[in-house]
């Protein structure tokens, strides 16, 4: 695709699904602009989105749309929607109701790094976790 | 995958490539945490990002891998990496010589937003271009 086409240079909203009808999404703080986390939107989860003002996924395991929080209470209220350059990609600004956005119980899903100087090795990027999910998600019965 | 998982909750970096062998990457600026860009690598352009420090992708399309601004010039050092909560996502943080990430002139390939109210239109977020792609990039014959 060369540049000055439509799709990049474009003023339409023309989201590139992929061939499973999915497009990923990049959560980020609104505030600090922090990356919080990584999902999937199909066509329904994007107008939901934008529709509706909080953060609508796609499942792809579970093959169905999740309110972002629904569950745990930690609800992100959509600021922003932005796309990249090809738009097979989708960019949330939001604010989030507790500060949470993993189910690991950190502030976002990014909360491990490589060690300097080693290429498996982990560690962990937060002090502690936000909240306790053993606490906040209950058991699928 | 309950909480608490190896996965999780443990210090080895066992990223999860999908069926095509590939991992989607969120590149993001390691000074302003701004989201630059986001791309795929598969074992060996990890491997080799990790290994040389230079931002290392694999493209899909091309099928085959693409060191950041060997062409450009917008190299990208790499600071961090960080892997998300069921590694199935890598984010890098780097320095990007020349400040620039997208191939179209932006500093980040994030360039557009829907309009407030609007869903379908978009909105070009930067002021102006870093660059002038038709000045960088040669045509391929």
């Amino acid at each position: 695709m060369g540049a000055g086409s439509e799709i990049e240079e474009g003023s339409r909203l023309e989201p590139r699904f992929d061939a499973s009808g999915t497009i990923p999404c990049i959560t980020v703080d609104a505030e600090t602009g922090e990356v919080l986390m990584v999902a999937y939107m199909n066509r329904e989860a994007l107008d939901q989105t934008i529709r509706t003002g909080l953060a609508t996924y796609y499942s792809r395991s579970r093959k169905k749309l999740w309110v972002k929080g629904e569950e745990s209470g930690f609800v992100q209220h959509v600021r922003e929607v932005r796309v990249d350059c090809d738009q097979d990609c989708i960019l949330i600004r939001v604010s989030v109701e507790g500060g949470a956005s993993c189910h690991v119980g950190y502030r976002s899903c990014f909360y491990r790094r490589l060690k300097p100087g080693s290429s498996s090795e982990l560690e962990f990027v937060y002090p502690e976790k936000v909240f306790d999910p053993r606490k906040v998600y209950r058991p699928s019965s």
